[in-house]
């Protein structure tokens, strides 16, 4: 397939899912990794089966946590359906790493000599729609909404391994993610650090600007060790975990 | 588990997901059996791996070739989100398949005893909500919107092969089923039908008679044998063919 094919074929997959009732509920939830769709115009990239299926690809267990979150807070989700190696959408086009080349062991073959033009048409057609997506949510929200985007890490990292088990990042207004750590100290069950294993200089909280700082929502950046959540059964126990620590931190920020 | 603690845990996942934007588009897409997620409560049913994942669990390539769909006809879709071997959301409390024992060659044990509370709990926490975001998109689509459910079935079913490819299917009001068929015989790409491999006797149109024709809307279930779409590749090249017939058989049915 020629790079022209490729920009005249990006078109036609859906870029998000919204789950839940849109005006409903405390939170909006954002999981922009939650897929490792990659379209067939973009021709599996060049990748290895391994890599596809990779934490490279998409947040693993991040979409199950995030619904059984959307489902125990009653608030919607809107979760992303292409793998963040066609386009992160937690990146601005400006970002060197929106379309990366590599990440972590993996080269990207598909990605290294992409046109200027194809770019752009991912940008257009994949972070463009998914981003309207939670603005339309968001709009449709009660005023003092918090947002709160879901993601996951993996345990071992370029050879270290990762012993926080929970993050809580946040962009410039931390009044969520200190909340947040401060009900996990009091509840004891899970290794919490605040901007763990990243942090905004990382370039991370994109969304969390984008949608919640800018218009003066309360906003958190909530990252889970994929280990803890690679399966149905475990993303609901953290799930059912998570939920009860962003209703008290809501209390403890509001009250 | 006991039937009780089931009862207790059925709260708590997503029923349903949109896709694009409700208010676009002439058609409302809907895939009541897009996924074969089993949520913890339901402790997997009792199924091997293997039924896990076959066509008893699910319409396999249906979301595919639905999200592909929704991506060209610019329309939105509501796709199920819980395996219908758990609530089978094209089936009413009534039907005796709404929670099947037994779906072609595998047993459900898992709903073979199941009490009467736990047989509610299922309708209210799936049938339900997932219902529900239907008519809200229905709510919020033009007027004179087209409503097409979306299926696969399987190539072979108890032993005996199926020639047929795509089956337009109607509950009482036929004329997008007979203008769809006749769109086919025009194109002679594939090997159409109508009323193939099911019918409205056999208590598949629920959700066409529920959201289309109690509402005056025209409508049409489609069919789709699965080995044609069981890669996102196949689904997106039969997504391109059925798109087009769509638009065609509209033209057909309203000019």
């Amino acid at each position: 397939m020629t790079l022209a094919e490729q920009h005249i074929d990006t078109w036609g997959w859906p870029a998000a899912a919204v789950f839940g009732t849109p005006g409903q509920g405390d939170f909006v939830l954002v999981c922009e990794h939650a897929s490792d769709f990659i379209p067939p115009y973009a021709d599996g990239l060049g990748l290895s089966p391994e890599a596809k299926r990779s934490h490279a690809a998409w947040d693993i267990g991040a979409l199950d946590l995030a619904k059984r979150l959307s489902a125990r807070l009653n608030s919607p989700l809107i979760a992303g359906q292409i793998s963040r190696l066609v386009y992160d959408c937690n990146r601005p086009l400006e970002a060197h790493d929106c379309i990366p080349t590599r990440s972590e062991i993996y080269n990207v073959p598909g990605n290294a000599e992409i046109s200027d033009d194809c770019r752009r048409d991912r940008f257009e057609q994949i972070h463009n729609p998914f981003h309207e997506t939670v603005s339309q949510v968001i709009k449709a929200a009660r005023p003092n909404v918090i947002l709160a985007t879901i993601h996951s890490f993996t345990p071992v990292y370029n050879g270290f391994p990762r012993v926080t088990e929970i993050g809580y990042l946040s962009h410039s207004d931390d009044r969520m993610a200190k909340a947040c750590l401060s009900q996990e100290h009091k509840r004891g069950r899970m290794k919490a650090a605040l901007d763990e294993p990243y942090s905004a200089t990382d370039g991370v909280t994109y969304s969390l600007q984008k949608h919640g700082e800018a218009h003066g929502l309360l906003n958190v950046m909530i990252e889970v060790r994929n280990d803890l959540i690679n399966t149905a059964h475990k993303a609901q126990a953290v799930g059912d975990h998570l939920a009860a620590t962003l209703i008290a931190a809501k209390k403890e920020v509001l009250e």
